[in-house]
């Protein structure tokens, strides 16, 4: 499957991203040319989703090696880019692939070298993506599917996780309407998912957070999908807040509930959710939204960007790699030693 | 306790009461003179919550009986003010009593004598949100409480059911802070009962409502707290959509999780919540919130405004009258039993 929309470019001496959070009502582009304005709009969150940040790391160490492709000033600006968020594993991942392929080659072609793996990487996640959605076929069972946040090719570059698995459902003709949370604070199922939808000709349903268990329990959706920003070594898995509560009412209405990850997601040096460091962000996110405010002035706010959700309730984890079943800690295991050994004979 | 916020009152041949679409930014009161204003003020939620809803269902009797005291339109006027929301009960049963107590006097003292009826109706209430705050301090354990919508005075004119019990046990030094849910679509938590507790100086915490099955796993809180629409006789019960949500995280984490409710909530007409009728709202409200509009043009929603949380999943109903205990089909038969009886001995 071709990705359906372009987010991301690699531009030397710059990158270019699309500003997701102008969407739907403005489709600008960014045109990044440092570590700052990069960390500024993953910040922000201009840039998101785990395997885009990815992306986005690694092209971070290429705009750091422009500057400077001194061994130590790159390791430095790895490390930084790395930490600018820190739920999204891939985001470390993704700069310290880079910072190696890069510091493989001779000082003066380092940058050179950092571009080509970028653009290396976007296609292997494109692969990937088309992968994991062909795995996704099998494993979820025909009818409407409820998904979270945004899990599209906004968030990949590709076709999408948990959307991409949505993309093929749809065209193979299993899935007649995708039903989507908003996704308070940030309304990235709102803005986003609805947006990549509509524009894909796939039949979106919008629903308030408060619906979603209504929704699961009244049978109106065959499996829920939602992608993940970590994955620990025993399966349980953080993803956008509010993937948890989607995850207890299936497990109350029998309705199987998958996570779509690439296998770049699994961290097994967390041994279980509570080493999965949890980002928080400001109140101001809570209570409002842009410029509207609704909740009275100085109220204070409990607002994680992500939660864990148990092992226990996940179905089944879908990568570019097959379905991994529980029992998750030796399936989880077996999987990254494959990989890890398929990377050594390389 | 004293309600302490005044949001209702009666001024024949006016009804008064606070228009609660426009805070926390704007303390407005609507000037009501006949039913169809009522009816618009109640379809555009500038009035809600269930008992308040009981006190508007009366007054319009009173309105409808200034205009015209006879029996038939009145009796038309008390059927069609019960059904401008399908949910809530006690927006008939309000309006069927004030009815009552108008057609038991003289037609050209109908009109005073539902309005003297209201006055009574709105001191019972009061006297009945005490009560049942009383009951709440016993049955919950010390701690922080979380809640969700608005179940404070501004719903119900008297201390409040849910949030009467939260005010109780602050006034008693067992509870620190209050943890709100913004209750999307219409965003009360995050509106209006954020608003009621800093009013009241008692400490809010707002959160996304796709943050409170994490906060309930968390362990941060001690009870989860919310009111009800309409209770079925087998304990199913109907309340803002986003409870079912909340009751399963408190199931998971086994947090204790009260429904608090006047016994007017029951209706023993529904056997379960299956027969509970559920008020789906504009895909309007979905998307954006007041002006502000963040999804895309054109996509449709899924809106109940109400879910049902399943008996099982409920620790204990607080009423006026005590705490209901499982098995709820024999308490809850007991209960009405008591009603009926003192009710036919008055």
């Amino acid at each position: 499957m071709e990705p359906p929309l372009e987010v991301i470019r690699f531009e030397p001496p710059a990158l270019r991203v699309l500003d997701q959070s102008r969407l739907p009502h403005e489709e600008r582009w960014l045109d990044i040319r440092d570590i700052d304005q990069l960390e500024e709009a993953i910040r922000a969150l201009r840039v998101r989703g785990a395997p885009l940040l990815g992306l986005c790391g690694a092209a971070g160490v290429a705009l750091a090696a422009e500057a400077d492709a001194a061994e130590a000033p790159l390791r430095a600006a790895a490390e930084r880019i790395g930490s600018a968020r820190p739920t999204a594993v891939e985001l470390a991942t993704g700069a310290a692939a880079c910072r190696d392929a890069a510091l493989a080659a001779p000082e003066r072609e380092r940058a050179a070298a950092a571009w080509a793996f970028c653009a290396a990487y976007l296609r292997r996640r494109q692969a990937e993506d088309g992968a994991l959605a062909r795995h996704g076929l099998s494993a979820v069972p025909p009818g409407d599917v409820l998904t979270h946040c945004n899990t599209g090719t906004l968030a990949t570059g590709g076709a999408g996780t948990a959307l991409g698995v949505v993309r093929a459902a749809h065209a193979a003709g299993r899935l007649e309407r995708c039903y989507v949370t908003e996704t308070r604070p940030l309304l990235q199922g709102a803005r986003l998912t609805a947006w990549e939808l509509l524009q894909s000709g796939i039949p979106a349903v919008l629903l308030p957070d408060t619906a979603a268990a209504a929704l699961i329990l009244s049978g109106s959706v065959a499996a829920v999908v939602t992608g993940a920003d970590r994955i620990a070594a025993n399966g349980d898995t953080a993803n956008k807040v509010g993937t948890l509560g989607l995850a207890l009412a299936a497990a109350r209405a029998g309705v199987p509930f998958f996570i779509a990850a690439p296998t770049s997601t699994f961290d097994p040096a967390c041994r279980s959710g509570a080493e999965i460091p949890i980002e928080f962000r400001t109140a101001g996110e809570v209570g409002g939204y842009g410029d509207a405010r609704w909740a009275p002035a100085g109220v204070e706010a409990w607002n994680p960007a992500f939660d864990v959700t148990p092992a226990d309730l996940i179905t089944g984890i879908i990568t570019e790699r097959g379905v991994v079943r529980p029992p998750y800690p030796a399936a989880i295991a077996a999987l990254l030693r494959e990989l890890q050994l398929e990377a050594a004979q390389r």
